[in-house]
């Protein structure tokens, strides 16, 4: 899993059926010192997440297994909002 | 998923046989701010995409989840037909 | 899915049983322009093609839905020989 | 499989239900030489590793197949902890 | 698949027990022109290779599509010993 940052949505009207009531977001890849690395990934949604929220996602089939993706087109998914990360000793981020 | 522009097609008729019937796109992968990078795919389309279009496609075992590439040896599928697009509160693409 | 030239072969008789039989090609990526990037796969082959030809290729498990590497340890695979190409409506490439 | 050290962890309360009592720990990609890369991953831990131990982590559907993780949402998994390795007849780290 | 020269070994005693019996390898990617490129894997053997041959391997789920490694968490598996390998007509390698 990665750590990421909401910063949009995507909005698609015509699109594969197996997609219908996703939640599409925008997610900006953090490092391992919550500094935004220039990739991204356009995530489902699977735990009410919000633009300016740090989340944990998954990539790949693994994004297939939760509730909202399972056996659907999914290769990326936010599995988690984060409370807090710690890297060395330090907190990185509190939400 | 990430975001693309379509850009091209390829066309191939001696193929493995379970490709039938694929339209195949060149799709530039674009960036968060809609520039493209230098990446590309050759994606099978599952939505009806044009050249022009700005897309969402999905890469690996996920690409293999639409009706049109199901049990086929396919690893990058075109999911939808992207309308709009916001980061950080601005709008980025509007079809 | 990829665009790349097959450029060379490798033979390897000791080897996984679930692999005999598999021409054994080296492909190497090309860009959207039809330039080699430095990447390379060794694909096992699915459609009969030669030294010097444009092909497409798969990747990850989507190598594994062709009649040649179902259930086998096979992570790429020549699934195509491509005709044309076209870019930004300019033929890129013809065979 | 790739080398790593874990260097910090991952708190979050509000999660996919299938992730329930997994341990989130950062851990940071190590080259074959033992040197930090700029890479890094969430893994769940699968064998009870602690901050600052090295260990041996897989990542995309091989992830899924510790009892911890089988079918989970689950795309990296810390696997084994090492006690020795050894490059070009050097040993290169010792726990 | 790539190729890559067996450079070393890691030893891990705690481990998940599905690891049990594997032979651990430290594997450097090499290019199409057999250079070592940054890159490496520790890969699971199940050819019997040895410290400084030159190999074939898959990563990815295709890694657990050999008998050592069926329904097991490994990600990268040495599946062939590499004998001669050519490239553009000229032979690249020879055991």
């Amino acid at each position: 899993m990665l750590l990421g940052r909401v910063t949009g949505t995507v909005v698609a009207s015509r699109k594969e059926p197996l997609m219908e009531g996703w939640k599409l977001l925008v997610v900006r890849q953090l490092d391992a010192e919550n500094r935004e690395s220039g990739a991204y990934v356009v995530a489902a949604d699977a735990v009410g997440a919000g633009v300016g929220e740090v989340v944990l996602y998954a990539t790949g089939s693994s994004a297939r297994q939760t509730e909202v993706t399972r056996d659907r087109p999914c290769d990326a998914v936010i599995m988690a909002i984060v409370d807090t990360w710690e890297v060395g000793g330090n907190e990185v981020y509190r939400k």
